[in-house]
């Protein structure tokens, strides 16, 4: 082991990096003897020099201002902990440019600026480590970017917001409705006063997007594939689904069909006892199939201090090790050419789930399943119940809701058929889809 | 990249040398892109040159003298895919000694002589990448002695032989004792010819010592702890199991407990819906709890051609990459004094199931629980079923089963129990006890 310290900095002290500088902190011994070599907190910056952060640090380390990072030539690396993308790239690509290796968790900034931080990386001869910022405690950037490297990933299923299936398991399990889960997930602190990034699933797709790239080689923006959040979920959907043999879940996915990528952000149904309906609370996990391994399965906690701090230690150490720069260098993240296409929506096949609000009169489930005919959509299962407490459409009949599960279709056929079911009058807004898993 | 070739060797041209050979050959361009430069194949050493393996190997390739690897000296990394211990282990020296990194999935090669092979390999300046000999196709060896480097590993609980675990689904799920379900194993090529050190636990012992290794930095050998197999599991305690809401499993467990290590392989009860029980056929699945991260799990294929080779290519990457080398020198397996003890085996604390063959006639039941309660056991559960078909005592008493769940105890206490048990005449051998998952 070398006796001379390595430099580090810990820029934004919020939760995780409070929690990084506890473990290095209380565990100095460890890190040393992992890393070859003792690590030093010479900084840590911080907004408020005030402000109690469940962890003790030595005298003269707090700072407010990341220029004296940035400028301090002994930090060799810095953990970079700031969130959203300003100034959060800035600071990132000054200290790249000052000579640090960079550990981040802000998977916003790589979802959106990725390219360039990477390229910049690269041409400094630097290093950016990224395990925390996709599913935390999980080593799925060390499975995907290394572990798995002989094989062509085929496909990654994955639960990438534990905030969502915290909320998605109140809801099925404790019957609560969506605004009821997410204020009890508000109170445990699973999520933030603004969740609007987790519910509407924003963060599972920048996830995705950073996931995609490094399995795939391909840069996905954000705005190229359907996504949508549980925000609008309704709980008499979660109990059709359940009455079918499916839970729901937010479900991010990238997979390759006949040499392109599908990719898409949204809830869906997972049938009962597959190892995704079984993930419950606020834990992700992620399938993970290579066309040599097979299939392989990741679980753990997606979020939290700890966890992601145990990730950004995990890339500190590898940092400190050496085996990041290689990691770095090897990445195939760097395709001009990009080698699969993304596959066009209206071709993406899938079983879907869908629910109508329809006119409880004669006729309407043949004028509904007339058209589903015509445009190639065969329905596997039908559900509907007799209302006790109906709607009314104000025309005297009562409004139902009318659940029907297809058999496996195109999204173009299914849009063509929305289209045409809109105009009918006895179907009325909005009505569900949501697809269903193989 | 660089143009110059690594140049390989395969030595043992069994399943998963025919394996690797086969995604070396089809996907070059695969692998050299992620190695950094082109990886060739410069030598195969078989055993019989006739013999087909389901890979065309180019002219000149294979050999029968293992000599012809270990002289060539542009022969830079070695595959070592032999079984057994001897020659395995002088062939794996020989190749260190001759200036070659060695890739390995010898596992039994691991257990017993790890100690002497990782010293040569470190005095030597070379590397031992063994990814493939635990748990196939999942990364776990990556996972702990790489990505979880931030925290003290306190528990690993482990399904390591997908063997084993497909027999106990047949058994469990398809109602077909040990010799059926071992039959069926066989046809399916899930378990050899020979599968005693499969069934008997030796093959999930030998994985766990080479974890446990690794995780606690701790070196025990196979005797050292508790080990039995599923050869001797009876259907009918599979199903008394699955009555009080258990299925067994042979799990690998290795925890720390009070700052001491406990450790064992042993058919063990596992409540139903908890992850481990739902691990179903010849996959392998591990949960990693680490004191920064938490729990973590993993699954996958545990075995198979594919899977393990897509392991050794891991390897050898990442050998080539030169993160092997850094790995290596930075494991945590180089402790002249280990930093845990062994817990002793009368302290070990757990539930347990019992299963007697007792004299049906009154007072057995009040005699064992009477003996039971003098020995600090509590009993948490108890069936006994009118014997349909009573097998005889031969003294004019059926003879049936009673089974008892207990609350925790040490196993010193249960073993005083056994011994006073063993002495009452209406209580047959042999009795059945199987420790209860946490």
């Amino acid at each position: 082991m070398s006796d001379s310290a390595v430099q580090v900095a810990i820029v934004g002290m919020g939760t995780v990096g409070s929690g990084v500088a506890r473990v290095l902190l209380q565990h100095p011994e460890r890190i040393a003897r992992r890393a070859g070599r003792p690590v030093r907190l010479k900084r840590a910056v911080v907004r408020d020099l005030e402000k109690l952060r469940g962890v003790d640090v030595p005298a003269g380390v707090l700072t407010t201002d990341v220029a004296e990072v940035v400028k301090d030539r002994d930090v060799q690396v810095a953990i970079h902990l700031i969130g959203g993308i300003h100034p959060a790239r800035e600071i990132l690509l000054d200290l790249l440019e000052s000579g640090k290796d960079v550990v981040t968790a802000n998977k916003a900034l790589l979802c959106e600026h990725g390219e360039e931080l990477f390229a910049r990386a690269k041409s400094l001869g630097r290093t950016i480590a990224f395990e925390a910022a996709v599913a935390g405690g999980i080593p799925i950037i060390a499975a995907v970017g290394q572990c798995m490297a002989a094989n062509q990933i085929t496909a990654i299923s994955a639960i990438l917001n534990g905030t969502t299936n915290y909320i998605l398991t109140q809801m099925i399990r404790e019957n609560r409705t969506y605004a009821e889960a997410l204020k009890s997930a508000q109170q445990l602190g699973y999520a933030e006063a603004d969740p609007t990034f987790d519910v509407d699933g924003t963060d599972a797709a920048q996830k995705l997007v950073i996931l995609t790239q490094l399995a795939f080689g391909v840069r996905v923006p954000l705005e190229a594939f359907p996504r949508r959040g549980i925000d609008r979920l309704e709980l008499a959907d979660a109990r059709y689904a359940a009455e079918l043999g499916y839970t729901v879940k937010l479900l991010a996915v990238s997979k390759l069909v006949g040499g392109q990528l599908e990719m898409h952000v949204l809830p869906t149904l997972v049938r009962h006892h597959t190892p995704l309906a079984e993930v419950h609370g606020a834990f992700n996990a992620i399938s993970l199939t290579g066309d040599v391994v097979g299939e392989t399965w990741y679980s753990g906690s997606g979020a939290g201090q700890l966890p992601t701090a145990s990730a950004v230690l995990g890339d500190l150490i590898d940092t400190v090790v050496g085996r990041a720069r290689l990691t770095f260098q090897h990445l195939e993240i760097w395709n001009d050419t990009p080698p699969f296409a993304l596959q066009p929506n209206d071709k993406v096949v899938s079983r879907y789930y869908l629910r109508f609000h329809v006119e409880d009169r004669p006729g309407v489930l043949a004028d509904i399943t007339a058209i589903l005919g015509r445009n190639q959509i065969s329905i596997a299962s039908v559900i509907q119940h007799e209302a006790t407490q109906p709607a009314s459409a104000g025309n005297g009949h009562a409004i139902v809701p009318l659940v029907i599960m297809t058999h496996r279709t195109t999204e173009g056929h299914l849009q063509s058929a929305e289209t045409e079911l809109r105009k009918l009058s006895s179907v009325k807004q909005p009505s569900v889809r949501m697809p269903v898993a193989d």
